[in-house]
């Protein structure tokens, strides 16, 4: 998805955020806001938000020093979901469908991110995710594949819905190699991340190479593009993924919260719903 | 003011509100927009919103040959404000004291602003501005200055809202010159808004000069150099008349509504609140 003219205001926004984290004074804050103005004016009509986003944070990150921006609210985020995680392991275990449930859940997971909500409601949007139907396409596909997959490559989102693909990877009941971010980058699930979510019990952690918003072949690792290109199934979650991922030519499950009209328009599903996304190519 | 990180934030919506107004497609929206982003990023370290507004409103009218985007809005917002004049006017007239009554409709008037509420409830702001306390400082001092000057240089802000003006302006009954834009910028008072509100027959009408937002002297014309450096009193409406002229050395009476934090925080009033404001230098 090539940025549209709304992306900006949103591109900013996240700038801004991030630039209040990192505790620099509001001139300090104005001078690298002209630096992130500098990308956006050279950006190419064709590039993705996630490419921009990308650009911005690395700025972000080298201006101001400051690396882990999110870390708090990223170590915040993993204790909450792994203080629902026995209880939400027995919701999969009881039901009668446990991958639909496990899916559900990943997908509800999602909803843990500050980019996009300044407040969410966890538990809600799990009860939610329970009992509304998936938008998208349908659980049986991703049943079906994983029927003839030997191996699943799980791309990462952010960090505490780990916490959610940990017990979705535990359903699979296949290997599952996930993919998360060679650093921090936003929110987005670092190595550790990973690791204090409990993911490295159940999956092979893999990086995809530099830190980047999103799925971008620019930043991949030699390592981590030979996987993509020879991956059997992809799971991935999260819009930033999607958004980036549907540009390049791969068959995938994309399991999102739609949280852009954006992303809304091009998928044809409705905004705020939890989307089971099958792309086939 | 000079312009805080924040600002960017509202500048862009600004920008992307009146590129949207155009008519103009997305592509053509981001090609100007890159535009817009090269004048934030060369904006000056000290420049005020305004300023940077004018060059960015500059660029989309000359960039989509729309002049006056605002049009339309601005017609709308004067017929519906004309409709109340009546009832108005007789508001004023049964007063125990018309000229505070006068100056909290002028007040009251200045909601209406696209450019920072998306939808506003016009009759309910004016029995708020009836009821409730005026923040800043006292009526008695616009009184007291009334009484010893013998001419008043009036600066008006938005379209619709000089039907408010020309309720006040009937009210202190000296002679007044309404200053307003010298072309459309934004939904501000042209000549022609300002003689559709009917304030050419109440007041001698003038134009600051080129077309700006707020007070900047850039623009003036000679005549309204002169007319401001000898102005006996200064009655300025709004948020942007505020903000510039603040920077400058006059003595004036400020009439507006406190619509963001900036202002909120410089002037030491709530955010919301409607303000009259005496500026002694």
């Amino acid at each position: 998805m090539k940025t549209q003219p709304e992306c900006f205001d949103c591109l900013l926004g996240q700038a801004f955020a991030a630039l209040q984290l990192t505790g620099i004074d509001k001139d300090q804050q104005t001078k690298i806001l002209k630096d992130v103005f500098g990308v956006f004016q050279a950006a190419d009509a064709a590039a993705t938000p996630a490419a921009i986003a990308t650009l911005v944070n690395k700025i972000i990150q080298d201006q101001t020093g400051v690396v882990d921006i999110y870390r708090d609210y990223k170590e915040q985020s993993t204790q909450q979901a792994l203080q629902l995680y026995p209880e939400l392991k027995k919701l999969i275990e009881v039901s009668d469908d446990p991958l639909d449930t496990a899916v559900r859940l990943s997908i509800a997971g999602n909803i843990i991110d500050v980019i996009n909500y300044d407040d969410y409601d966890l538990l809600k949007t799990v009860e939610r995710a329970i009992q509304e139907p998936l938008d998208g396409s349908s659980i049986e596909e991703l049943r079906t594949a994983l029927h003839s997959a030997r191996h699943v490559l799980f791309l990462a989102d952010n960090a505490g819905e780990t916490v959610f693909d940990r017990l979705l990877i535990e359903t699979l009941a296949i290997p599952v190699t996930y993919a998360v971010k060679g650093g921090p980058m936003m929110n987005d699930a670092t190595w550790e991340d990973a690791k204090a979510a409990g993911v490295d019990q159940v999956a092979k952690l893999v990086t995809v190479g530099e830190p980047s918003i999103g799925i971008l072949p620019d930043y991949f690792s030699l390592e981590f593009r030979e996987l993509l290109a020879n991956a059997e199934l992809i799971i991935s979650k999260g819009q930033a993924n999607y958004e980036t991922l549907e540009e390049l030519n791969y068959s995938a499950f994309f399991l999102l919260q739609i949280k852009c009209i954006h992303v809304a328009d091009g998928s044809g599903l409705p905004m705020g719903r939890m989307a089971l996304i099958h792309k086939q190519v």
